[in-house]
């Protein structure tokens, strides 16, 4: 017997009773029956964003969105402002240089959260960017982005916010109309625990106006496409039919469990997680903002090969981490708490690390991780 | 209780035994796990394609993998030859406006197969068209196209054949090596029989070339950094998982059954379906080049309302087919019999539209298309 646990960013683990869905036999795309199903699941995308907006559904993964955004908001030759806190603002360097827009990226040290000033400085520098584009959580480094300041400074500026909150969007709150995100993307295998191959996006007022300028090239993409079919409960093209069929009931998860009880629960997560690490004498490579979503923890000097840890804790305890990405590789593991994930998962979790950390010779006391959960979860009642 | 049937051309349904798969957890895409069902799958593609080249995977529907081809092998202002027969090969052509393309079209009435002699005689005016773009099975017409002529006719003229295959891969015979297609799309929803939401596309050595050539911007569709991922047994983005365990299962169907057995069924459940529909007193939208994948038929001048006959097969009977079309909406429906459907489908199906015309007051002996199939099916053995 072999059990097997799923502690990434993503995919997250998958709920039985949407798995069990996907048991059932598929419906097509232009029926009535489809169509009441996509009503529903439109309803609970604005409660999940917190918009009045349309959510549009996309059939690719989190980058296809992140580059949906970039080819239906702007025209050659833009200047747009991209926050590079890792792997994933890069991502936003790299789309908008592809399709010929002028980049200023704000590039941050690996762990740090932007500083709202330097944004403004750079504004200031660039009166004339676009947009503001960077992740609310970048999952590399597992820090948390201050969201509402950004979108503060990209309004006064005259600027979209664009915000990528791929494993931020169900995890901790993104109120996008009170703070004004203009655009908000978020992806199928995060928090809403489902399958990768869905993607979400939605624009503000603001947003659509820059779209009907915009002139780059897109067809699959085309937004203008998807809101005039999906408002109608459609979609411009063939959509993932069973996923859509699995976001019904997530949806309805979340809307049972309360999407600020959500919150609440990832908020509790987090925090034990960083509780045992501490105890562990374990850094976070984010001092000042680690991210509710995912904790990154810096491998100890102790431990001379750091993807060692993921891999044992794998191959020798069935439970799955995340290591560090591209120059990270080896210098962090990344442990997951949001989506369909519990008090008692968190806690498999840091017992297989404290196996693993004993295996590797770090030292500590064996036993004061999982303690320290453990006093967290009794000092904070469950949500 | 109600039983419903699906007879479209997309979504196909889904065999139990995959559908059962989706029942099971999710795997985590950078793991030895994933990386053998990924290596697996890939020798499954191959042959499907009967090809010894790469298959590339994309999450994505396959208007996304038909995009994929245009921006990742042309240059800007290059010219193309796309042939219209109907509303997929029209996409062609809006791909090729939209992505800067000079697209030269050959639009043939709905219902009519290319003629090769219009195709060469294209090419003569168009030596510097750089591909010939075309529909091995135009869906939304039920024709099928000379792919093998198209091939040799863009070989001989150094053009590349760029072959959407999207209901027609694993449908008939289609080899893409024998036949010098260079560049072959198909998606999962068709005769892979899984949901939508994943699309395959391989491309010869000489579109290899043209891709090192191109230069329209991409980044999700980029083959370059699928080809680099995907040989390693891994992929640029987050693949649709999921959808990747049922194909490793949809493969193993069809190779178990056998590829040109897989072929020979669609051929007899294509030609039963063709007899009931003469012995209804039914014409074929296409005369001569009817498809193996799809049979369309056009609404026969006693009934005003075609859109009626697919709308009382679904809430009549739970029988779900496709009707026409844009232009054709009303004019024909449509039959499919691909992917995970066997004889008695096919009888469920033409049940379900006798019992439909009857009601609708076309004149015809009820009982004589069935007649007609199970004359077929006794006269050709099951393959």
């Amino acid at each position: 017997m072999r059990k097997t646990y799923l502690l990434t960013p993503g995919p997250t683990p998958i709920p039985e009773s949407i798995s069990a869905l996907f048991a059932k036999p598929i419906i097509h795309h232009r029926t009535p029956a489809f169509q009441n199903l996509f009503e529903e699941v439109r309803h609970g995308l604005k409660y999940l964003y917190q918009t009045k907006g349309e959510v549009l559904l996309l059939t690719t993964t989190g980058t296809g969105a992140m580059e949906t955004a970039i080819t239906n908001l702007f025209q050659k030759g833009q200047k747009v402002i991209t926050i590079n806190g890792g792997k994933f603002g890069e991502r936003w360097t790299q789309l908008a240089q592809t399709f010929g827009l002028h980049p200023i990226e704000i590039a941050l040290p690996p762990g740090d959260a932007l500083e709202p000033a330097a944004l403004e400085e750079c504004v200031i520098q660039n009166p004339d960017a676009r947009a503001i584009l960077f992740q609310a959580s970048e999952t590399s480094t597992g820090v948390v982005m201050p969201t509402e300041d950004i979108c503060r400074i990209a309004s006064r500026a005259g600027m979209l916010s664009v915000c990528d909150a791929i494993t931020a969007c169900g995890v901790f709150d993104l109120p996008m109309d009170t703070w004004g995100i203009d655009v908000l993307i978020t992806g199928s295998q995060k928090a809403l625990m489902l399958p990768p191959g869905l993607a979400m996006i939605s624009l503000s007022e603001k947003a659509w106006q820059a779209h009907e300028r915009a002139d780059l090239p897109r067809f699959y993409f085309d937004l203008s496409r998807e809101r005039h079919a999906q408002t109608k409960n459609q979609t411009a093209w063939t959509p993932a039919i069973s996923l859509i069929q699995g976001l019904q009931e997530s949806l309805r998860m979340i809307r049972d469990e309360g999407l600020h009880n959500v919150f609440k629960r990832h908020e509790l997560l987090a925090k034990a997680t960083r509780s045992a690490v501490k105890a562990l004498h374990l850094e976070l490579l984010s001092k000042k903002a680690p991210s509710n979503a995912v904790t990154a923890v810096i491998v100890p000097s102790s431990i001379s090969d750091g993807k060692l840890i993921p891999k044992l804790m794998r191959d020798k305890h069935g439970v799955i981490i995340a290591g560090g990405q591209d120059e990270l590789e080896g210098k962090i593991i990344r442990l997951s708490h949001f989506g369909y994930c519990d008090r008692f998962d968190i806690i498999t979790g840091i017992s297989a690390l404290e196996l693993t950390l004993q295996e590797l010779g770090h030292s500590f006391e064996l036993g004061h991780g999982v303690r320290a959960i453990l006093k967290t979860y009794s000092e904070n009642p469950k949500p």
